[in-house]
């Protein structure tokens, strides 16, 4: 987590209070995810767990539906601050395909943690291609594919590449099909694999 | 569509009429979508496009809803007889690849008939992955990859060739990001020809 987080107004200090509390409240959240899973999410929780009074919670975010809208952004956003600006190999520096397979496995582990309101999301009333954090992971792997200089119709392939990274269909293999975390990681660097290798060797 | 389709009762006419008259509802309804769209999928179209009463399809189909599953079950039913009894290239005879190849192409057709209907159920309260037709495609295409000696977790690897046939990824890459059907096709088929080509020339 780094300051460019949440841009903040020129020294305006109340509101770089409220940003900083929204911070405080949105890192205890995802620590309670990542403990007790997604039901584990209350507002109680959150509030008791950043020292703060239910109201505060309830002013900040309104509902436990605004408060994982909400959490989603937030890990969304650290992701993409990792993935542009953060150390190789997920940040740049690294060869385009480290990237890109750094980036499959920082996908899976926000599934691993957040699958479930993923998955909400995922499945709500508008398309979930709609998202715009969807339309950000796209336009990075269709970029990584270029830049890797891989051949073929790189829209679609890009489509291919990102299927598997669904929270829907993760988390269906990891309960109904009972796969494994790591198989699901080996699976998905093996298709990249598949699908960037040239045609023919040199 | 053969008779295989419907297993009759021994000589029961009364239950023959009823199938027969459920057949011809049915095919009465692929026609109106085939050419009118989803929207045309009316009760009173389908009556009237059957020559029977409105009060015919009620009773068969009980509302739109209905008749809309019955519908996607039958298409379904239709391509399963295809796949597993047909011609080649789509039923046995031809090489496992070209089955497969011939297997993607006639999903693509279904759903740019059926797509809205195919991303309703896709998108309802259940997993997508729990529709028995979903299964029954799932287990034909991991067959084909075992059969063309594909190497590798053929499970994941099977999830990754069904991924880009799914409606709502279809849908929405021909509606908002206006893709035409024949480079879908052809996107598919090279996906598939990545996934499927041996690790090194022998």
């Amino acid at each position: 987590m780094t300051d460019a987080l949440l841009p903040l107004a020129n020294g305006d200090t109340e509101r770089c209070d409220a940003a900083r509390n929204r911070r405080l409240l949105l890192d205890a959240a995802v620590a309670l995810v990542d403990e007790r899973g997604p039901d584990g999410l209350t507002m109680d929780a959150v509030a008791s767990r950043a020292g703060v009074g239910k109201g505060t919670v309830f002013r900040r975010f309104g509902s436990r539906a605004g408060l994982m809208l909400a959490l989603l952004d937030h890990t969304e956003t650290a992701l993409q601050q990792s993935f542009m600006f953060g150390p190789p190999p997920l940040g740049p520096g690294a060869p385009p395909l480290e990237r890109l397979l750094a980036y499959g496995r920082a996908r899976f582990g926000v599934v691993e943690v957040q699958g479930e309101l993923l998955r909400s999301a995922e499945n709500s009333g508008s398309s979930r291609f709609a998202a715009p954090a969807w339309a950000v992971g796209f336009t990075h792997v269709a970029g990584l594919l270029r830049a890797a200089d891989v051949q073929g119709d790189i829209e679609l392939l890009t489509y291919a590449v990102l299927a598997p990274l669904e929270a829907t269909v993760v988390l269906h293999q990891l309960r109904d099909g009972r796969l494994t975390p790591e198989r699901l990681v080996r699976g998905w660097e093996d298709l990249v694999l598949r699908i960037t290798r040239p045609d023919s060797p040199e």
